[in-house]
């Protein structure tokens, strides 16, 4: 990342204002390359009842057999999709998977208040189990999936993995960009609300980091240097518990120079770094 | 780095066995690029009374009021050179200042058992008075100096900055790679015990954790992926204390596919995660 916009983006400040969401935004977008032309999409197919229950896929020709990586978005457990008109994102995810001779999806899944816990690792369920029955015909290898997610999706793809451990065995790897992991510390907020319920103190169940330690799926963690506070504690807690268990620091990234939307934004920028980061980590877990 | 740079050194173990310090600096010099013929040597100079308080200077034509990179070599506190003849480390550490635009400075400094703590800071300190009188004519600028160091190396910068702190106030930042920093939390050994004394009780004096959690000077701290588990867990307890004292997640790489030695070993190769790394910083915190 140049300095340049390094300082842009620690000027827009770590809180999750809409100043620093939309010029966030606007700034990656601004420096997004747009979709190769030889990444092939398909969209909204139906992966479960709801009407969020969809994913598009990205393929290049002759794929087959492929590592399959799985994007999903954030949002605070209340917004957000994985394809707006007009904007790379999250298009750019799929994209760079392709690019890398993986089979890309994005997905979206049911949103709170409407739905609570454990509906984000409950449709990851469905999600995973529509790829193991179907990414065969799009190119993919149904037994090399990586899950990623930002934020909410992070810790969609951590409570899917943590809740619902026995269906999630045989998962490749996850990447969890900035996500909430342990319901019991984090700072109640509006948005876990919506999606934990009104009391704080019920929220114990949903916690996700006893789950993520017993897990056997390979876990590369982030987090960016212009977060708000409760993710670098989250990041913290996940490096202190996960030392204290295993005698191993966790594959724990520090994102200097990024806030809370920047690495995935910045995928398909001039901006490699994360991309490097997450590319290396798929191949890994699924070479 | 390639799958099978990364396989190659994950073969070697992450115990500082003979077999793993050899094999992994004959495979890093087997890609080192060497030094790039316009940087400009002047080895040997004295910074102190004793025959190891020796200083390299690394320059390119033209440069004037260039930040200073120092580097502080490793080797358990009983042992290493700034220098081997025939070895392109740690003059890799110099040349990559030169080719960035800085002064490069590499150090030898006094060993153990023959002089233990504090001598580590003292020869820091008796370094910077020199930079800070003589830099200047090397085309260094006397106020942009960072220090950086590796194992044994990083325990004596981090030293400084604890326990020189008033010395050590003003030093642009500090590169501290795979470091011990809570002697009341490493594990006994006889290196450790040749420099901070035969009894562990005895240790804690020289802790640098609470200093360097004082200390105003910013700090990049690197843990590798192989490094043995008593340097993940000086890694993760800086992490868990940083944010416990700060509120925020210290910048702490984890440096994926890396040993104890590789990190240093690789600036100057096509390995190149680690040079970008710490030219950002560098010009982060000097700029």
């Amino acid at each position: 990342m140049t300095p340049d916009i390094r300082a842009q983006l620690q000027a827009l400040g770590n809180d999750l204002t809409p100043e620093m969401l939309g010029g966030t935004q606007a700034l990656m977008a601004s420096m997004s390359r747009g979709m190769a032309a030889a990444t092939k999409v398909t969209r909204d197919i139906a992966y479960g009842p709801d009407a969020r229950h969809r994913l598009d896929i990205f393929t290049r020709d002759g794929l087959s057999g492929a590592p399959v990586f799985v994007f999903v978005h954030g949002g605070g457990f209340v917004m957000g999709d994985k394809h707006t008109e007009g904007s790379p994102f999250y298009s750019n995810m799929g994209d760079f998977a392709a690019r890398h001779g993986f089979v890309g999806v994005t997905i979206t899944y049911r949103l709170a208040p409407a739905n609570r816990f454990p509906s984000g690792p409950d449709d990851l369920a469905l999600v995973m189990n529509w790829l193991r029955a179907n990414i065969a015909t799009h190119g993919g290898d149904p037994a090399r999936i990586v899950l990623s997610g930002q934020s909410a999706g992070a810790t969609h793809v951590a409570g899917y993995l943590a809740h619902r451990r026995d269906h999630a065995s045989g998962t490749a790897g996850a990447v969890l960009m900035s996500g909430i992991y342990d319901t019991r510390t984090a700072a109640p907020n509006p948005f876990a609300e919506a999606y934990y319920g009104p009391d704080p103190r019920g929220w114990g169940v949903a916690s996700t980091l006893a789950g993520l330690l017993a897990s056997e799926v390979p876990i590369q963690f982030s987090v960016a240097e212009f977060d708000p506070d409760d993710f670098h504690q989250q990041a913290a807690q996940v490096v202190s518990q996960w030392q204290a268990a295993k005698g191993r620091f966790p594959e724990m990234h520090f994102l200097t120079g990024h806030n809370h939307l920047s690495p995935a934004l910045s995928i398909g920028s001039d901006i490699r770094e994360v991309e490097r980061m997450v590319a290396g980590f798929v191949r890994r877990v699924t070479g």
